[in-house]
């Protein structure tokens, strides 16, 4: 979210991290973070399953035995080898449910939206919507979380719809206002608001001239994994929440 | 493989096309292809499975009532959506066999490349390789045909071995040899050379300076999707073949 | 569990059941119980995934308009159609998440049983041990509820281990204990216990005579979708809890 | 097809056959067939992928270095540990492409066919039929074979279509005839008759009184993995064909 040098480290894997990117530290995996030894400070938003986790009575936790683990490999290694569209690494084989490509950086992402909202019409409850997904798969980067990154194109105001899930969303660029259950929560870059299960919502960019991007932390794997998922649009008032 | 200006139409999706370009032309799309209206000449390879399906007695054929097809989206758009690293559109779904990304673009393969080989040791057969795939299933861009891009290091003579399949290369980048069931082939760029099932082949990178290239189009989908992959090192001579 | 002329009706299919039969009324699907108009009574343990789906808050209730539906095909046909071994009937599809044999009937699971523990040595923990499958995927009978019976043999003391996963215990047929945690629970035909999470379990067939047999329903289907299944031996004192 | 005190081994697992009894003897694995030491004759239809394979430049070939192999297992343990309908063994797994349900026996078969018959309306061309699976999957018993077994009701006469691939059928039980592109063709029980990819063809059953079963040897897991899988209904003259 904010500040430079940042990384993290995953099973032997050293991620060097800018605004905007996307880390995972899986589920069973040693994880570390830090920041380059020269004095600078860093923010992020960490996203965890530990409540769901719980619920189901399998946590575990563990602290490495050395206190740092080694890095084993190549900076940004695994995002060099999993993430190239189209391509995938001949004779690598990866077991794990989650993906390969630990970090998934902001200009590539920024660059797809931008590719892809020129051949779409976009949903129209959330705009041009990107997942991200784990390359082997195409499905979600971790079994139990989700991401996405959408981009509301300038003065698009979607449609309201609800749906099961829990969805925490992180403002990456612009600003505007989200209709919760009939209620406006004003945002602007890197505001963290979220939308409970069920609840109708909509989202507004406030800028005619500019587009603005919403990064969003979600259970729908759970959703999807479990065949619970449904989604309904509103259907009255022209698809618009009235506002309490 | 030369010129400028060619297009490719597939189901409505037009797609520009520049040298060492892959373009897919699924079994059972209306395709057709052209080079724009000033003049320009094109050659390509055009790589079929028709052999294969004939010998299983299941080929149709039939041309279009209109001759052309219209097109219907914006140019590239395929590959715009579905050609971006680790992020699927959202809500897009795609049922067919074969990949949806319908042109794979030499530029971002042979960055694809530089990025992995600083990061692998690469395949003692192979140098470094990655295979293109259909993003959906991260499998083979169609059921019936797979594609590869390696690329040879500097110097790079890589060791003999053996595996059921047929195997057609293009040489995209650089010159070099191959050496296979013992005799030696001379290539250079845009030749075209094969591999039959189960002959012994090793190649051999002729530059120590500059990396070389190489396309290949191969029916190892076949072989892996009906359980026929079988392969084999040559044990013998530190690996590398006597030339006869 | 008791009693005769039972019938359980889901989706208008209608399902006759007999003592230790085992019927699915899954997520989404209208159900209803009842008994033949002769006056008999009937017992059994209903197993639910209620409290996991309302903490993921994704529960949905609803009554049939008609508060009955009606039966539309031949009675027990899911079983007939879907419950033959390795045959399934050409060209039905069935995309549901749960099984499409929603009657499992005790006799042909006892057979499986018998069969099966004259060709193998069992598991160490569970004995001979066979889950109930949709017969589409050959995976769980829901995607949140899983359901295995085991037999343990004449005399059979199994080892203790722990796992992930909340385990509900009915008793099919015969006597005997099981240590949870240390302590222990005499059972008999139709009680019912349960194991929770992570706690260390062992079975005991209190006969030396005759053979034992558990049903049980669990979440493993869920801990293995979210990749949280672990599990650990016992491995202290052969492999048996000394009991506190 | 006839005789007694047949048997097969596949990989160490031994199994008895009787008449029309279907059994694996898959790509890869050892096998070997053999009456019982008291001098009975057996015939079967032995159906090999043969041709498919040469095609495909994969056939491998290999003598048992003890000409014969060691049995390892139960008697028919395969079928009994993996043919039970509904149930799985806990803790198996099971890896390879083919089904290791090597043998599937043609009384339940016929009880199978029997029961599923009471309650579909079964296909306008082909009878009630059912495919052998791999329980693992439900997907074929093979990669590169598939099998069925049909049963045409008294009187029963189908309507034609045509596909692609190839089928050879085996008379299980009944008389009646086949009309293929256009010719007729009688048939009765131990018959073996053939369709070729794309031939229009129909079945009768000759009698009023008692059913037939047809089984049916095809390359249809080829034709489906690949996508080459087409069919066609025989539009006119109420979908029977004229013969000629």
């Amino acid at each position: 979210m904010e500040g430079s040098g940042a990384y993290t480290v995953v099973d032997g894997h050293k991620m060097t991290l800018g605004a905007n990117d996307f880390v995972l530290t899986p589920n069973g995996t040693w994880h570390e973070h830090g920041v380059s030894a020269d004095g600078s400070t860093c923010l992020w938003q960490d996203g965890l399953d530990i409540p769901f986790v719980n619920a189901m009575e399998a946590n575990f936790y563990e602290v490495h035995p050395d206190m740092n683990q080694a890095v084993g490999h190549e900076v940004n290694d695994m995002t060099r080898t999993w993430g190239n569209p189209g391509l995938t690494p001949y004779g690598e084989s990866w077991k794990h449910g989650y993906s390969p490509m630990f970090k998934y950086e902001w200009a590539p992402t920024y660059d797809a939206l931008t590719k892809y909202s020129g051949c779409t019409a976009g949903s129209p409850f959330d705009g041009v919507m990107m997942e991200y997904v784990n390359p082997v798969t195409n499905g979600p980067v971790m079994r139990t979380l989700g991401a996405s990154m959408q981009m509301l194109r300038p003065g698009e105001h979607t449609k309201a719809h609800r749906h099961t899930g829990s969805y925490l969303y992180h403002v990456a660029k612009g600003s505007g206002h989200s209709i919760i259950d009939g209620k406006r929560f004003d945002w602007q870059e890197r505001d963290i608001f979220c939308v409970p299960s069920w609840a109708w919502h909509e989202h507004v960019n406030g800028s005619d001239r500019d587009d603005a991007c919403l990064f969003c932390l979600n259970d729908l794997p759970v959703m999807r994994a479990l065949g619970l998922y449904r989604e309904q649009a509103f259907g009255e008032n022209g698809g618009f929440q009235p506002i309490l």
